[in-house]
């Protein structure tokens, strides 16, 4: 590829917002061109890279005897509602009507996709297991789309669907994705991620991974303890607690708190430690009337994913400032009058003596509040999040938070989309069960956003080999000089004669933009052609990632570029 | 692959309409699924082949220095505001408003996307010519898809545009993509085809020609000379008629002709030939008060392509039934009482002389009706469709009118795109122009569909080696013997290890079972391992669209089938 053709410009106009190293250098380098909020096109710098990306994730599904297909980006709403999810799925998912008044969706995931397909296909135990995957354009209308390619609205995704005859089965299978999944962020440029226990989600099922890339940008909280290897997102990490120290129970007292409202504003102007104190934090049920109200430790936050899990509800913020149920700031579970309302006890409550919570009366809260002697015997629940530097479950030892950015997800569906859909499969001794399943996503903008958060440097772009758009970038110095010309030239149709990928800057501008240029387009091989190094026949070779340079004759290049290629 | 996992059964459940052989070859072989109206999944074996198809495509557009790129499916109405699409496409584009009330569409083509990531980038002469493709799923909300995939809602389609510093590079390139589009038909297993001079329809320019498969099903009308050459699509074909015989003008006179309406029962009636009749035909205008009022000679029939680009509206079929300006069945230009009615003359009835002609009054028509005695002074223009042995416009000699089915079309679009849109590049002196456009669309699936019309037999699909999901499929008879096994999983592992993609049928079944499947699934080379050949180390080796046999010795299978693929 001439450099002069490329339809992707160098640029310094990069939003406003941008923050991530991806986000700025896709742009900056001319990868991706913003065509609205979430959504961009690929250049061929863009594209290329995203090919070579799905490529090496095709070869990995195909050993794991994947057989490519592909749904419909388009599906009708009866498909869906085999399942349910036309309408537990909220407005991320984008619905329209058709030209015949149909109601139609565009596909986030394709289950029901890959049951429909299956269905009476499959329907004999020799038939299993078998795995079906696709590679294709997904719409999900996220509502704050952010980070460049971290997260948009359209983008493309292998989505891959397995079916078993049992859950043991799946499980061997599930290992088999895993370990492939490893090997695709390797080869791809990736060696700072780890995988988490996870929540189903919208997906249903039992047991899910996360494969998550960490990064101080990731929206995600991963909690991983260095002792023992427990590692799990925020949503499922489950929170211990040491034993509370032990203390008699003293009277329960009624005191002025003035217009101290949250926690921190309670815990000053009484002196005492937000662990002695309860946080009461209240949600909506949405399609309902009532609420859930949730008691916790001063010092804890909910965590949603872990109460729409107990309570089975959707539910969102609740806003109790003018709510005549709620005395907001002072919410208490003693004499709480609010009506139609679920409560839960957070379990670092339990055990907790003389606590200070609200008195449901304006300025005032109670001290010496004590749950059983004042509500009886209670349940607690985990509702809350872990903090960094709490207790392992599972040895003990302290954990740590971090942040990361999911570049893949495994789950095990169980019989959730099977049993809906009336899949059947016969056993070999003849009865007809529900095949159990599992699926499999990657985005591939994603992981090339965060290739780029991790393969980059001040100058720019650092391209993996594996999935650089060109694997050659050649750089004469003084194009306009005959010898230099010819040459470059050369060593340009050389290269794409052996089918080595390669962009040859035949601009007429300054060494300095060239080289600037290279370094921010980040291919990882350099051939610089110069008047001087030709009075040697030489040419230099650099490395974009290393700085590494070696001379090399002219009749070498081919079998260095190769052996480069090959080794990397 | 092994055909017992095969996520794609052969089927007896066709649809009752499906009347094309790739319809009917389509499902029964496993290749498609239907999800919903003119919505399919491909299983693996139509995925691969597609796959295959997109390969040849991609590979020749890289020869004409094309850069594939990305462009979204969902785009903002502002996009296509400024080439104003977004309001002159009708229903067959899809729109919805996302989550934030911004109003979306599906992009069925993608000039505006074309335009907008090569602008600013490309603004200078020295980066032109340049072309960028795509190969992308489409959605059009077709009002009737029909043919398997010959007609559907979704699509993977290839679509490029270039970009020319004038028109004469613009008409250069185009005949380069001509070439390639003709190799890439050929590489696919297509040879029944033309190109044709097409009409530009919804994207703008000057000349097009759209390739076409001939196919008595197709939906197009193809004119085509044998003698000169000439060929075109019914849309913009050219009329042009003998001069009518000379004649004394007659008395005008009405005559009563009762309940005749249309021409045939009229000419029946007056026992006069339609040749000498006018025939009316009535359309209104879309969002417009007034109508549309066309006259030919009584053997011709409105070619409303021609009419659109004449009249400049959008005109839709009119009833004039229950309209008093009309009186349906005897309208006629003399008297003609409706308003707002534009009137157009079509060529055909230029100097016929005493023709019939209705007499807008009920059971009336008038006799020796002369145009421009009755009408003084009027204009003809060609408005009419041609019909089998009209005249050549080029050569005179008889015309056939065949029916074809669209398998690629190629465009010059001129400054439409970026002139709307604001796109502008420096020539070598100093000006600034708006570059000249071509674009250029090929559909996958529709090809795989011309592909299995011309290349199957009564027993299945004849897939040409090129496109082939499988290369070769291995036919154990009787597997569950262990020597025929061992042979057969061996065969099968050295093909792969060779690259060859291979098919086993590891069915304990019949071998009727077997070699019916394997001719309706249609893979080029077929392997039969049996007890009686291995006794003389021997395979037999069938080619399936020619029947030829030879027998093979175990030893020589991978350089035989090796040969076999690269002759193909």
């Amino acid at each position: 590829m001439k450099l002069s053709k490329l339809v992707a410009e160098r640029t310094k106009d990069i939003p406003n917002d941008a923050k991530m190293k991806n986000h700025i250098l896709l742009i900056r380098a001319g990868y991706i061109k913003q065509v609205a909020n979430g959504i961009y096109s690929l250049t061929m710098l863009g594209q290329k890279a995203c090919l070579n990306i799905e490529n090496i994730i095709r070869k990995e599904m195909d050993k794991c005897d994947g057989q490519e297909v592909k749904f419909p980006v388009v599906m009708p709403k009866e498909l869906w509602d085999m399942s349910g999810r036309y309408s537990s799925i909220g407005s991320e998912m984008v619905r329209f009507t058709d030209r015949q008044n149909r109601q139609m969706l565009l596909g986030m995931t394709h289950e029901e996709a890959a049951v429909h397909l299956a269905k009476n296909w499959v329907n004999s135990y020799n038939q299993l297991p078998c795995m079906i995957y696709q590679i294709q354009t997904k719409f999900r209308d996220e509502p704050r789309s952010r980070g460049g390619l971290i997260r948009v609205r359209e983008f493309t995704m292998k989505d891959a669907y397995s079916f078993h005859i049992n859950q043991k089965d799946l499980e061997d299978y599930y290992d088999k994705i895993f370990n492939a999944y490893e090997r695709i962020y390797k080869k791809i440029g990736l060696t700072n991620f780890i995988s988490v226990k996870s929540d189903n989600g919208m997906f249903g099922g039992n047991l899910s991974h996360e494969f998550m890339f960490l990064n101080e940008n990731g929206e995600d909280e991963l909690v991983m303890c260095n002792n023992c290897g427990y590692r799990a997102n925020q949503e499922v990490a489950q929170c211990v607690y040491e034993s509370p120290n032990k203390e008699d129970e003293e009277p329960l007292q009624e005191v002025f708190t003035s217009y101290a409202k949250d926690i921190n504003e309670v815990s000053n102007y009484l002196n005492i430690s937000p662990k002695k104190c309860t946080k009461a934090v209240v949600f909506a049920i949405k399609g309902e009337k009532g609420s859930v109200v949730c008691f916790t430790r001063g010092d804890r936050e909910i965590n949603e994913t872990k109460l729409r899990k107990l309570c089975k509800k959707e539910i969102v913020p609740y806003d109790a400032t003018n709510d005549a149920d709620f005395c907001a700031g002072n919410i208490g579970p003693y004499k709480l009058k609010a009506k139609n309302c679920i409560v839960y006890y957070d379990i670092s409550l339990k055990g907790v003596k003389n606590l200070v919570t609200g008195a449901n009366k304006k300025e005032y809260h109670y001290k010496n509040f004590n749950i059983e002697r004042e509500m009886g015997n209670v349940e607690y629940y985990d509702i809350s999040k872990v903090k960094n530097e709490d207790m392992c479950p599972n040895c003990g030892k302290k954990l740590k938070v971090s942040n990361g950015i999911e570049i893949g997800n495994i789950f095990q569906l169980g019989t959730k989309y099977s049993s809906s859909m009336g899949m059947l499969v016969k056993t070999s001794d003849g009865k007809e069960i529900n095949p159990v399943m599992g699926c499999y996503g990657i985005g591939v903008g994603r992981n090339l956003a965060c290739v780029i958060e991790e393969n980059s440097d001040e100058n720019g772009i650092c391209m993996p080999i594996s999935i650089a758009p060109f694997k050659v970038h050649i750089t004469p110095i003084r194009y306009e000089d005959e010898k230099v010309k010819k040459i470059a030239d050369s060593i340009y149709k050389d290269l794409i004669e052996n089918n080595i990928e390669t962009l040859i800057d035949d601009r007429e501008c300054t060494p300095g933009v060239k080289f600037a240029d290279a370094d921010l387009m980040g291919m990882p091989i350099r051939i610089v052609v110069s008047p001087r190094s030709l009075e040697k026949d030489l040419v230099e070779i650099k490395l974009r990632k290393t700085g590494e340079v070696i001379m090399c004759e002219l009749n070498q290049i081919i079998s260095k570029i190769n052996s480069m290629i090959n080794i990397n």
